[in-house]
């Protein structure tokens, strides 16, 4: 579970976004935080975003600089919203994606800079590669942990971890059982004069088309053999 | 530019999380926003935590009720966290990304609930479609605008709107270039008794594979040479 994957957040100035962070990490299956010189850490700001995450906060592991953060891993990918540095290797967000799930068997850094001025030229020096996340040229500045639920996020649902959220519970209605329904809907219909010898054949398939469409389930079969008997029975009386 | 898709929050309790969620949208290129009945809008947690996106604050439309929100617009997609009801149709996020980029005909509500309950069950009942995002089975409480800034994220490195990030601005030296270096240094460890008659097809062997798995530039490669250069002077004096 993304044991191998740091999120490394560098000299972080408001406590929130450690909290918030904590929070993004935890909802995509991460564990590992080490934050390098936070302003201000342990936080109470940081614990009340955290939100049932404190055991990410409690392990993070905290640097005096980002070289000591880093020493112990093979893989160090930063974040970075400036345009590319032509001599550091880019990758776009899907090859960043690959590159991690394929490699498990390595210890991966994905460092984060301050919230206004990012990584600096210094920080970037140390990192294999550089990721963008793509943003809106009229508005570019992600919030820090809001890059970090993008990147974790990205790697959860790609990764086979995820469970299948589009499971479809709903079990359709065999087609025996969507027919029988909507030949009895016809023959009440004719009962009622609303289908006529004239109009027979248009109407019928208005008829199949809609019910057809609707994806009918058993259960709400059932309730439309249900309404039909209700019908005839008050027309009976 | 999503001129046609409108975020709706749903009985937002915290204002931050209002602030947040303008952010969320504006980097991702949405501009429509709907609060139906916040419990505190407009305030200056949220203010604080738009930074910059004023705009997108000062233009939401406020509503008392869910239904006065959403019956402009022609479809209604809701997020849940929550197992699938049996009788609304689910989405997948790639799904549900593919459908609202499919129909930017149609004025579609994606719609978020309160941040500890979700929608309820009255309030999925307007919704044509579900979705919930893929989140770990450990922790699965993604914050409201997370949440928003995932679902705007997807739609937007998904649409044609998004700029190839990963636009490599290297340009990689030209084999002659680079050969020529690789003689160079050859020939200097030639001179230096690193390279003898004995080990010289190991060694520039290894040496061929080191600088082409380096991908060296142009300017890489002029520096290298310079290197060669600076030594052979100093070995001549």
């Amino acid at each position: 579970m993304f044991s191998n994957v740091h999120i490394v957040l560098v000299n972080t100035s408001h406590p929130g976004n450690i909290g918030s962070t904590a929070r993004a990490m935890k909802t995509m299956g991460f564990k590992n935080l080490s934050l390098v010189s936070p302003k201000e850490f342990p936080s109470k700001k940081a614990d009340a975003l955290s939100v049932g995450c404190s055991d990410i906060l409690d392990e993070a592991k905290l640097f005096t600089d980002l070289p000591s953060a880093i020493e112990g891993s093979n893989i160090n990918i930063g974040l970075s919203a400036r345009s590319r540095r032509a001599s550091i290797p880019s990758m776009s967000i899907n090859e960043c994606v690959a590159f991690i799930i394929n490699n498990n068997n390595l210890d991966i850094n994905v460092i984060f800079g301050n919230e206004s001025s990012g990584l600096s030229n210094q920080e970037l020096l140390v990192c294999d590669y550089i990721v963008s996340l793509p943003t809106h040229n009229d508005y570019t500045s992600l919030n820090l942990s809001a890059a970090v639920q993008i990147l974790t996020y990205e790697l959860y649902k790609n990764s086979n971890l995820a469970p299948d959220v589009n499971l479809k519970q709903s079990k359709p209605a065999l087609s025996k059982e969507r027919n029988y329904f909507i030949q009895s809907l016809i023959s009440l219909l004719e009962y009622t004069n609303f289908i006529t010898r004239k109009n027979h054949i248009s109407l019928t398939k208005k008829i199949h088309i809609l019910f057809n469409k609707s994806n009918l389930e058993n259960e709400e079969v059932n309730m439309l053999m249900g309404i039909i008997k209700s019908i005839k029975n008050k027309l009976k009386k």
